[in-house]
């Protein structure tokens, strides 16, 4: 019989790692790990720990690092097991991380276990890059990592995130790209005055209902061959003038746009300050993007993942661009990045929940992609 | 020499009469009045006191009615002398309601006093109509004695308010009407989502920004002979959404509308219905009509304000509509009404303030007032 996940997977899931925190996670994969053949290199950023590992072969054969993180969000209330307990009950395991993403991390070291143990691993090289600020601010995990990688040449040939990208089935869906992500806080200054003598006054509110209107009333493009089209939304407006009869002196605004790769954030940003330059000239505009669209095109990475698939689980492992976003923003600068994970229905939800047996089956599926990649 | 309006401007001023307080303001009236031959009825609605005088000669003159507040908006903090003081330096007259408007109800008593000492008040009859309730909600005041004067058969032929109306010098405007005012708060109701999946969403902003930018972007109409264009002004639109990552469920707004004699109340309220319906269908509309917009139209009551302006003060007394709301608005149910008072300038702020020569002035403007209205 393969390795078996679920060991690792429940002693994740018993360390209370909730974002940022690491409650002995990084330990439980060392110890995993290192008896494998694996280097272990502990990187503390700030309040975060990391964990690289890797198993270089003698040859010149390419090398997958596996990504994946092992903080999760807040429990929330209303459990039927405790959610750091890793309860079994008819098949099921239950715990915060099980499916995103404790669960693939050690679904992912079952299949580096057999891949050690029947020789695949020794035709090329396998890391693991294991962050413990994903589910956070996310700036003192992958994006650090990436950058001591680099240092140390130890950039990879490509590289699978473990996150839940499967819809209804196993492997239906490969997400080979994200929409970026871009947040604006608009304030736009006005004059205060009385609303009787509105020639004396300048309403910040009328402005800023200008520029929202003009950046929300047509759509951003129409989607690509692999994008959705981009959206735009207004998260909120807040003026907090409880004066009925006063023009008040400023209007807020934030909002968040989520783009394809026919737009940058520095785009978006052009764009949003040339309508704000001509509707509203005073104002403070902050931005903040959390990442960059991109797209790992089909090419050999994406198709050895799509053969993975289809032998691992008979399906057709749908290229995906759609959702929120990932550590894959980070690692796309570096080297070809797609994800592939469990079926992600109960995740951030009380309750997360996997099946054994479909841990199990990603096992094997992970065990089919280190096959296709190491070649 | 003529009455002196200063005692009694003194003696109101020094009731604290911030409203709907009486302070004894009325008293002080009454204590005035009484001597002269006025019939003094107090008339108490909820907490606010009223007052209304009345001297009839005994022939079929007409009836020149005067209406005033005692009760001030709150002093606020910084005087120079205390607001309830009646302090004098260097010939001014210190105190809250110094010009709104307890020096313009003491200016008019002593023209009363002068009429009827010369006889003029003879000619017809004069009466005041003085409420404690104008500065607040104005429910338990001026309309609800109209309706005791109304149920009485003491409607007046015609009405002056002594509101501070003068700009720069004193009668250089006569307020022959107001614009109305209405306002709106609106709730636009939406689905609440994650900003990633808009489809699943519906934003209740973007919504809210459709109709408030078809409320605002043109203007309501051009203005009239008589009224400057009616104007819309968003005071507030309150979301409260800290997720930067969240759709919200709701968005709110509230406006307020000054219109002149082209709108009513309810037609402004059906054509925000209308957008709401077609920009928002699911949303909470409220609406609340301070006043209509109302015009005393130049005919012999304005003609004959115009000539007693001319005799006492040599200015023109140009007719105006603009500013704010004023009792005027009830009163021009029951008889043609204008307003005409002091230079407005220190109303509602810190350290107002009327030279007590122009207090002097005042009444002699209003006992021109009675010569030319009483025939
Ligand atoms: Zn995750
Ligand atoms: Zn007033």
């Amino acid at each position: 019989m393969a390795g078996d996940p679920l060991p690792v997977a429940q002693a994740l899931i018993r360390c209370a790692s909730v974002t940022p925190a690491d409650a002995g996670a990084m330990a439980v994969l060392e110890g995993a790990l290192a008896p494998l053949g694996f280097d272990c290199t502990r990187l503390r950023f700030g309040e975060t720990e990391n964990l690289f590992a890797i198993r270089r072969s003698g040859g010149n054969g390419p090398h997958l690092c596996f990504a994946g993180h092992t903080d999760v969000v807040p429990p929330g209330e209303g459990w039927r097991h405790g959610p750091f307990e890793a309860a079994l009950e008819d098949g099921i395991l239950y715990g915060r991380g099980a499916v995103d993403m404790k669960g693939g991390v050690a679904a992912f070291v079952a299949a580096a276990a057999d891949a050690v143990a029947d020789g695949t691993a020794d035709r090329g090289t396998l890391s693991f890059l294991i962050t413990g600020d994903e589910e956070g601010e996310a700036t003192d995990g992958t994006t650090r990592v990436l950058d001591w990688m680099a240092e140390n040449h130890l950039v990879p040939d490509m590289c699978l995130v473990g996150e839940p990208t499967s819809k209804a089935r196993l492997g239906d869906t490969i997400k080979v790209g994200r929409r970026g992500s871009v947040s604006a806080a608009i304030t736009v200054l006005g004059t205060q005055g009385h609303v009787a003598y509105p020639e004396r006054a300048d309403n910040p509110v009328h402005r800023l209902v200008r520029v929202l209107h003009r950046l929300a009333a047509e759509p951003l493009d129409a989607g690509t061959d692999w994008f959705q089209p981009s959206t735009l939304q207004v998260t909120t407006v807040d003026v907090g003038n409880a004066a009925g009869n006063i023009v008040p002196a400023q209007a807020a605004a934030r909002l968040n746009i989520r783009f394809n790769d026919t737009h940058t954030a520095a785009s978006l940003e052009a764009w949003i300050r040339g309508i704000l330059a001509e509707e509203a000239p005073r104002h403070e505009a902050r931005f903040s993007c959390s990442g960059e669209a991109f797209l790992t095109k089909p090419g050999p990475f994406v198709e050895a993942l799509r053969r993975a698939v289809r032998d691992a689980t008979g399906e057709e492992g749908a290229l995906d661009t759609g959702g929120g976003t990932s550590d894959a923003r980070f690692i796309t600068r570096l080297c070809p990045v797609a994800e592939l994970g469990a079926v992600g229905t109960t995740m951030h939800k009380v309750d997360e929940c996997t099946p054994v047996e479909e841990l199990r089956r990603l096992s094997l599926l992970y065990g089919a992609v280190i096959r296709e990649c190491l070649g």
